[in-house]
């Protein structure tokens, strides 16, 4: 099956937003091994549209729009396609119900209801968070257009929620695909690891590099399930045993979703201290349901008063060694366990820049220390060549504390180990 | 001047990468004024390419290339675009001179040489970063293909030194671009306000749905700056008439951002205590560069024992009331403020969900209060209809504390008119 995407809005031709649209459908079609053939980018343009579409649906089969079904007057994503498909819109009962349903006891405009226009015939994709629903359109003879909207946080439940299963099921084919997601390796070296396997053809293995992290997907095609799964296991496996013990999981959300699950399970509870990351380690802990089990207390001691103040770090070693030193890091973790009752505590302290660094203790330079009842673990987070701006550097920083945490508690060297592994990789 | 954005690269299609290179060049087109039509993204596929440059080349005077300048193989945006242009490929000698440089002592493979050859005729554009060098073809009469190297940081200071100034000398006009930001108006009560003025040609007013926000960019088109901004200001000014106190700035960058910077300007401070939330506002204070001027202590009190230790709630009245209670949010927000010196307390606790709510208290609804010396202000999330999800919930509730805090900074009324504002859309 080759697909090709069309995202809509002029806010992608200003350069305002960049197309994430496109790349998260793209990643659902590689893994339902669709074969796509070129995104265009297009602004709110009738025409313009209407000739995009008709050309895509002479080359692929299925047509993924992205934007352009919300309420106001530049919204004409549904009705260029209606044209195209020669088709009226009508009302769709059950996107009118949720519509309703969404705006409660508020009234609802002519033009939000308006989002309850479908083309007929079209398949609805309820929309779980935002109002526009998303649809597909059959086109001639054997042509889909899918339309989806534009907001990410409304894209992504409907990408995996409707439309993985709907092209799954015009596909024939079943898929299995299993995401071995890892912390503490740099794409390049991971690549190096896998290479040969990522020459296959079914299953395929592919490398991505995430949020400072790097994610292997496998993906085997079958007739039914349980033969996909057969195949790609063997592969699943090899990958987990080339990458080592960086590999936090297979198939989960995300390393504090490892992090939290694996605390409930061993009845262990976690307080943080924070510094530079200021609330970020805490809010990735609370980003999980059910956090409240295994988190009571997090502290942001952005000021050397707060140190003193909630940690109990004496003021003697801030002044002789500073706040963003090995020893802060260490005080703050071990305090943050002591003082609030928790089975760990997590310290982080640095320079998170862009301002405020100083030759001895550049920008990027982040102290992150992880203790228990009987020991305290130190990484160094040294900008090698260059900085990674703040948000990076906050962000990598709150991962080393959560893969710190996850190590230990999973029996693993917290240090060393990782030092090892990083050997010669971006990371660290 | 008409343009097209061509990006090359199968990683694009594989959605292993977003496109950002389109964006940086999306934003610089637009700020020349120059008018992009659409942008497509490839594979690396020759015959695509060709193909799809033709066609770009029958639709717009300059067509920009991203990606494949690269030594390997599957980097054939230059041949293609020399076949396109009708001209062999000549190394370029200060282009080579530049790789020599860049390699050093190190040996230069043939394929690393490759990279010095450009189309006959070509302007160079020098990489400051990397190797592949850029460069700009004459095509026809009065066409041009402008290449570029794929990777963001050798693409963003070639875009700056060598294409900015490359188009402006061959452009003619000049775009003013504004975006006026606004916290507490749904995308279709703003559009409704602004109704007339979305329907003009130049200046252009389009409204954007943002996260949790609304955005509406006016951008206006003359042939110099002044009379650019001229022409775009009494309908800036226009828009933040209509939409009223709801708006938070222009061109700025975020609600935090405007926040911080009004604070860092009144020399006040703030501290956060958080439940629900779990460290996502303190997060998003000390996402500012700057933010210790204003920011020195953040409580994650997820716990209700962590709520009478570090703020002093009393136990009667979590038991009275529940921790999720518009008491305790008051209180939470009187305690930072007191307890920890600072000039306004923020607090935040409610049901992020999606487990943990009951009919009286369900998932999503979140108390929300500011303290300052002499008063306690209240906003009061209830889910309408349907529960947005803990990540927009917690999102939600951060933005309301710092559009609060906001408000109160301006002078504005903190709670009754937000209320006012919103009567009839989306957000609460």
């Amino acid at each position: 099956m080759r697909a090709e995407i069309i995202s809509v809005g002029t806010e992608l031709l200003l350069g305002h937003t960049v197309n994430a649209d496109a790349a998260h459908v793209a990643r659902e079609l590689s893994a339902l091994g669709v074969d796509l053939l070129q995104v265009q980018t297009l602004g709110d343009n009738g025409p313009r549209l209407e000739a995009a579409l008709r050309e895509a649906l002479g080359r692929a089969e299925v047509v993924i729009t992205t934007g352009g079904l919300g309420p106001t007057d530049d919204d004409l994503t549904k009705e260029t396609v209606a044209r195209v498909a020669n088709v009226p819109l009508e009302e769709d009962a059950d996107s009118l119900a949720r519509l309703r349903e969404y705006f409660g006891s508020r009234p609802m405009s002519s033009n939000q209801r308006k989002q309850a226009l479908l083309p007929l015939g079209a398949t609805a994709f309820p929309n779980a968070v935002g109002t526009a629903p998303g649809c597909a359109v059959p086109v001639g003879a054997k042509g889909w257009v899918l339309m989806l909207p534009g907001p990410p946080s409304e894209l992504l439940p409907m990408l995996r929620q409707s439309v993985v299963p709907f092209l799954a099921d015009k596909g024939g084919a079943v898929i299995a695909s299993f995401m071995v997601r890892s912390f503490g390796l740099g794409e390049g070296a991971a690549a190096l690891r896998i290479a040969e396997l990522t020459d296959k053809a079914n299953p395929t293995a592919a490398t991505y590099a995430g949020d400072c992290e790097m994610f292997v997907r496998v993906t085997a095609k079958a007739p039914d399930v349980d033969a996909a799964r057969a195949l790609a296991l063997p592969v699943v496996e090899e990958v987990r045993r080339r990458l080592g013990s960086v590999v936090y999981g297979v198939n989960v959300e995300s390393l504090e979703a490892v992090v939290v699950a694996e605390l409930i399970r061993q009845g262990k509870t976690v307080a943080t201290a924070e510094s530079c990351t200021g609330g970020l380690l805490a809010k990735r802990i609370t980003d999980r349901p059910g956090a409240s089990q295994i988190f009571g207390y997090g502290l942001v001691t952005y000021a050397n008063a707060a140190k003193m103040r909630l940690l109990g770090v004496p003021e003697d070693m801030l002044r002789v060694h500073g706040a963003v030193s090995p020893e802060v890091a260490r005080c703050m973790a071990q305090q943050a366990r002591r003082e609030y009752g928790a089975d760990f505590g997590l310290g982080i302290t640095g320079v998170a820049g862009p301002d405020g660094g100083t030759p001895a203790k550049p920008a990027g330079l982040v102290y992150v220390a992880l203790s228990d009842a009987q020991h305290v673990w130190l990484r160094v987070m040294r900008p090698q060549g260059r900085y990674l701006g703040r948000e990076r550097t906050r962000r990598l920083a709150s991962s080393h504390a959560l893969d710190m945490l996850r190590r230990c508690l999973a029996g693993l060297p917290v240090e060393d180990d990782w030092a090892l592994e990083n050997n010669g990789t971006a990371i660290g």
